[in-house]
């Protein structure tokens, strides 16, 4: 292995970089699950030097070689060298993938997955090139929440989140596309699934990655200005909603910002009090104008139905209300296979199975616009 | 056999009736496919005595014995006596079940399938009880068009109809429900797939089955106005837009009625005309209303998704708009399973593995609200 | 229909017939379940002209349109006409396969069909051309038993038995394979299920159709002897063993033809009795001589297992012995895979997901011969 | 994390432990794949310390949390502290079991996997009782190779080999059952895929793990003798054939201990040469002896099949004769399914798909046996 060397992240010119980039490219920070880095080399060894931190949320990663999974662990705090290949064939060309499993944290300010390069005894020769552009957002469904862990397990905890094992994954790789992430747990596209107005992701949907806030993600960019031109999707898959139907039955919960109380009521009947669903439709017109603003021609597809699909006339009648508001006609509603028995994985979330039939209803759906 | 009596149908107190009835009921005519008869009876042998006719589409039909289907024929016009079972263990109980496969032909005006009675050596025994009662609205999905044949066949015959072979029917057996039938191929909620507006279901649906006109059918009182009150479902399944979307697609059509052209028109942006897409709304909106009128206690849900969702955002506007002008909360929006190419029956129509993917979905869905 | 003109089924020129024949072919007598004959027509409608007889066990048919099975029916005694389709476009080519779903009855001497003809208003054209024959012999899992009805009925009954679901006919449309079944419910290599060693197929096999006896029959040639050159397969399946272990659980029984008592013994520890086990061995392999004899280039291929693998050991060494006396190459073992009770069909045996995946297997394991 | 205390693993009392064991318990090797330690804690924390070495071959493990699989990486030479949880519900008992995936490797004798111990801030609480005990012998595939990786991946290299995705893993979990793997890629049991003699699992299989050699391993214990009676299997599944038959294909071969060549040889007709044939026969007669001596309750069942069966009357012609000399009626044969086109992994094994089809129809087998 003497023969390897070293050779910065930014300096590879041959890669497809997955997710958001923002103003830091060398060491190259992965700020959401399936952010990653792919490379075809030459040559026998392979490793990746990343660095990382964390606090109580520590950040896992996975690799794939020639489409494969082949490793998936646990990262703690410090510098890694991690041989992702060795003795293989030298000649031949080798795929990899390295990606992060971790969603972007919004609970851990120290949280952060930073690629500094890789050593090699090959040479790096050209990548796929990936027709279709898609950008997944969402919540815990699409932060791969329980897509791994026993079906019993209902702590909250980093490793049970993943990109490996997620609809989102699966759609780009069956469609063979370039894709992005933005993704988190318990937040919805009005508010979290505790009535917190703040856990909304249009309000931090325009920063590189608003999720991670903190002194040492404000140093990797996440609170910059998001450069929408530098990636223009075809297509935006949002798959919002599952928190916000479900604030509809949790209690009050008071917004240290204001100091005030909110909850989402219900009537005595049941059925959602209007004004708190005309809450809900308005977050989700606004949220599609600022959609159309950074991404004119992508077809927007709201996604819905993985843990049932109660809010359907909700967003529905929103998205007819925006249509009608602004002659937008590339906007879309596509109900997602619903969660069984048979299909969870842990703590009540979709597993493995749930999400690949998720997958290949999306990938079936959108082949029809090709 | 000598032993065996005849017992007229309408002397038959221990049995379930599927499908709706009309002013005649011994003999007991079956007008839409999975209209039929369900009895439960001790001794050897079972017949059933049914008179048919038709001219170019012939009725068939099918019989389960303890829930399996056993036999699927055709009826050519005549009387019949068909053995059910013989030779049978005398004392188990043996629960027999016989429907119309065809749909009901608004295109036939002799075609009809009249129960007469059973012929038998054993008694009638209690009836299964069903707790649940289901009406399905639809198309030819509903009419299992293509649920028999071969994927290239492509002629419109009744043969490859069936109500064996079908999500109405495989929804209501996995809920345990009675359940009606009522549909028609080609024809839509405001308009047929080819502008016919004609062929639309809200215009014969309060009629016991205004699908099949013609002398011979309004003797059986096919036109009389159905008694709503006679049988109430708990849930309205409506599967309906699937040839409304297909009209806008196809060449403008003369009514003969009023001697005018019709065509649902596309925007020069391959998007939905707006006056032509608030035509179809209107008509769900009116049909929603006149269910309700007919049926005040039950859930109604429209599904729709088998063959393509074009229609979604049309179908929850009016929804939504219905909603809003009524204060009915009890109408909600289902999305079916798409059919693929892998579960494709004869002419692009759902096969059998698309029914059960459906009805497995709906199924999912409707025990929610139990 | 006035245009329908009948033509003798010894006539039809342009023909594939399935099953063995004697030498009555006009009319042409079915005799086991598989036997049938397949027709390419133009023409709008077709009709098959059957005569049929039976006491207890009456047979059931099935056809297949285009290679969709469309129907399925009992026929009590008598002469049938049964349109097979109509009002079809008269120019497209029809394919139609109509055949026996019973197995030949060895107890029911009245059972039979017979082909008389076709009437049509097309022509008949070339039929598809298979270049594979194969011949399977078995017992109940061969003749279908149980493939169609309830789990949980028991009844020894006609019905229940197909051709229609079994992996004898799956297999063979899966490599386009011409076929025969010689095939008998409760029969084994050396004795029946409940020990009768007058049910062993061997003794019945160099008949044209040993199984069915009776001046009715005999009038039809079944006791004549089978002319093993007018078809010789290239394979050859022998899928029995299932009761011949079966009757070393079961007590002795008393055999009229001599007036003595049989059973096949287990030993105190449950293993097999090594005489009993031998008689099985000898069958087996004289059987095998028997096969050779009048199938010289045929690969045979024992395969055994759909309800339990216990006799594996025993039918092995008999091959295996075989192979030594005879220095004949050309004979395998397959172990098909079992039922298990999610493939169970009625009264414990295979269903249709069971003989679907006993096809699969075999199908794969015969593919690598080609 | 200050809280943590280590504990030795000859210390922990409450423990599974798989695979063979050794003089060495403390620390405690991993010898091959499957080789693991199982242990259920309390407490938010839990780190194993392992210490491995490798040359060409690194080791690779993996974990379970619950039972659902979290983790699986490459080990290089070193010491490893591996945190497999953290921040979890201090109170909820968490079952652990960290295992080896890599087989025991005949060709690299440095490598080695110890467990040190535990870190941990909570109590070992009781772990599992299992009631079967199952051994697994085989080859490749019972070592994992290829049941991760590319279709198309074709090196020989050790992280395409695993205890996570393997039938014999599967089954013992389905079967409730602590159980022991013991292969080696390319063995027989009479000589390995290329003809060389000296590659037959009988040969180490009764040293403790005599494919591991070396002065390190033979400091391990590898070498010596292991005492069968220390754990006593109910079932021993035998899944050798597939490299004996292979080598009837591949050219002679050098054997340096005797500086002779060695070939297994095919007659003009492809059937295998008949001297030939019965060496390997003898060698599992003389396996199956070996095997009676060690476990004289043992059920041994020979499964094969799972890369083709054509050593399926070679193998039952041994056992057959194994019985007929012995007596000994606990031997049975069973085929496993085949690999098909749909389930290889990598470089033409098994896949999962395919590892899962085996498990499966091997529980269904032996759960008759309770």
């Amino acid at each position: 292995m003497n023969d390897l060397r070293f050779v910065e992240i930014g300096d590879v010119k041959k890669i497809n970089i997955f997710g958001r980039l923002g103003k830091m490219k060398n060491p190259l920070p992965l700020f959401f699950n399936g952010s990653g880095v792919e490379i075809v080399v030459t040559g026998s060894d392979l490793w990746i030097e990343v660095e990382t931190d964390s606090d109580f949320h520590e950040p896992w990663v996975a690799y794939e070689l020639n489409g494969a999974l082949m490793s998936r662990q646990m990262l703690l705090p410090g510098e890694h060298s991690i041989c992702l290949f060795r003795n293989m064939n030298p000649e031949t060309p080798k795929t990899i993938r390295f990606y992060r499993e971790l969603q972007a944290m919004s609970e851990d300010d120290k949280c952060k997955v930073i690629v500094k390069g890789f050593k090699l005894n090959g040479e790096f020769i050209d990548v796929p090139v990936y027709k279709r552009k898609i950008e997944f957002i969402g919540d815990s469904i699409t932060s791969g929440e329980g897509s791994y862990g026993c079906v019993s397990d209902v702590d909250w905890l980093a490793m049970y989140m993943s990109a490996s094992v997620n609809y989102a994954t699966m759609t780009a790789k069956e469609l063979n596309a370039d894709f992005h992430i933005f993704s988190q747990g318990g937040w919805g596209v009005y508010c979290g699934w505790d009535n917190d107005i703040r856990h909304n992701i249009p309000s931090v949907y325009e920063k590189v990655c608003g999720l991670a806030t903190g002194p040492s993600n404000e140093a990797l960019g996440t609170l910059d200005d998001y450069d929408f031109e530098s990636w223009q999707p075809d297509t935006i898959i949002v798959n919002l909603g599952t928190n916000d139907i479900t604030a509809f039955s949790q209690p009050p919960i008071l917004n240290p910002d204001d100091n005030k109380m909110y909850c989402q009521r219900r009537n005595p009947d049941g059925s959602l009090n209007r004004d708190d669903e005309m809450k809900v439709e308005k977050a989700i017109i606004s949220f599609l104008k600022m959609l159309r603003l950074h991404s004119p021609d992508a077809h927007i597809v709201w996604c819905y139905g993985m843990l049932g699909c109660d809010l359907n006339l909700t967003i529905t009648e929103a998205i007819s209300e925006y249509r009608k508001e602004t002659g937008d006609k590339k906007v879309d509603f596509f109900q997602l296979p619903n969660t069984t028995m048979e299909t969870f994985g842990a703590h009540m979330h979709p597993g493995k199975e749930s999400h690949r039939q998720a997958a290949k209803a999306l990938v079936n759906y959108l082949k029809q616009f090709d």
